[in-house]
């Protein structure tokens, strides 16, 4: 039997969702060895989104397949999640015969969190960007409205082999949130697919914009070139979330 | 010259704010220890509040005398920033002659944060309560009420040697906040001081109340017989930060 389930993880201590060689830490690897511990099956996990080193998850879907699961997918949540480190959990799960996680995804959504005050906040560290100087929200939110549509997304990645760098963003958005520690900076985006790092460069340049180090028109001509080199520096991982994935009823 | 600076830190890493006996890890070794090697000399730093174990703080208040310092208070709070360990910040930090961070204080306010949900949310191990079943909210703001007012909270704690266990709490209130992942009850007390363990005993009782395992009646009356050994366990303590110390002008 198939199963789709939908997985939250702390990416700190992780290198990453995919499965390397040797014995490092990832979460495709705690989780197959977990599943692999209560079944005595070898279980491949197949995930939507490749998440990076550090980057975290509230709504990574992934899928597997068990032979000899006899109880509720209920109870199968409540079994993984007893035998998972705490930095990761299983939300639910479902029998899904036929299902992909990454071929049937109409869209991602990714959520980027900056926090900008004179102080670091040492209880969000490792959970936000945290950015000393102040930014114009009304240009972010100028950039991320740039996004918007179905363009040639190069300056801010490369496509897997024998695919292009053209998605269809559909929400590219900036709102300020009331924080009790200094000013609080979400960029929710969501789209078919991202290249690899592509929201992370996409931030990296807007908040360069955001610190006036970058004009709107001057975001745009880079982002227009489509093309890497015209890159900023990616923001870092800490303050990215994969939060939803859409699929297709 | 005296300092009076205001400190964050999450409490995970530490054994408490107070410092002990040889090389255990705590809040207050570390920010002596940074001091010692930033100016070579020894230094004793007195807090507004000794928190436990994995409790954290946003608005602890401390003390500590330099003697050499010949640069700006602001250019102290970037210097031992960037020496602290990064779990640990100062916020601010001014001349302060004469200035006791206990003895001055009027009030001290923490919040405690419980994170009702079927699971726990990774990206807050550590910093939350998690109950996995439903609180009633009326009831743990009726019991929070109770509270209110000039009472002998021994129920709730031991006193310091030579103390008595009356207190006076100016605000204690439950509120629901707005949340992605599931039900997030805050609660935020406000009082003269606090016995030790107070804060994780009452909110531990207001809990067992909220689950309907205790009575408004039931819990009122405990609370009047004035007697530790009416406690029920004492809520755990990551859910806690020490979030401001309010002083006379």
């Amino acid at each position: 039997m198939r199963y789709r389930a939908t997985l939250a993880y702390n990416g700190s201590a992780y290198w990453g969702f995919q499965r390397q060689a040797g014995e490092s830490p990832t979460v495709q690897k705690a989780v197959e060895d977990t599943l692999k511990a209560m079944t005595g099956q070898t279980v491949t996990v197949v995930a939507a989104g490749r998440t990076d080193t550090g980057v975290h998850a509230t709504g990574q879907v992934i899928s597997f397949d068990l032979v000899s699961w006899s109880h509720s997918p209920d109870t199968l949540v409540k079994a993984l999640n007893a035998h998972l480190p705490p930095d990761i959990r299983i939300r639910d799960a479902v029998e899904a015969p036929g299902f992909h996680p990454r071929f049937d995804a109409a869209s991602r959504r990714y959520r980027y969190t900056v926090l900008c005050a004179p102080v670091a906040d040492p209880l969000r560290a490792g959970l936000v960007w945290w950015v000393a100087h102040p930014l114009d929200l009304a240009v972010m939110q100028a950039a991320a409205a740039i996004l918007v549509g179905t363009h040639d997304f190069a300056t801010f990645g490369q496509p897997p082999q024998g695919d292009n760098t053209v998605r269809e963003v559909f929400t590219s958005v900036w709102a300020q949130q009331p924080d009790p520690w200094g000013e609080r900076y979400e960029y929710v985006v969501e789209a078919t697919a991202f290249l690899h790092h592509q929201v992370r460069r996409m931030v990296g340049m807007m908040v360069e914009a955001g610190l006036g180090r970058l004009t709107p028109a001057e975001f745009e001509a880079r982002f227009r070139a489509a093309d890497l080199s015209q890159a900023k520096r990616a923001a870092p991982p800490q303050g990215l979330i994969l939060e939803a994935v859409r699929y297709r009823d």
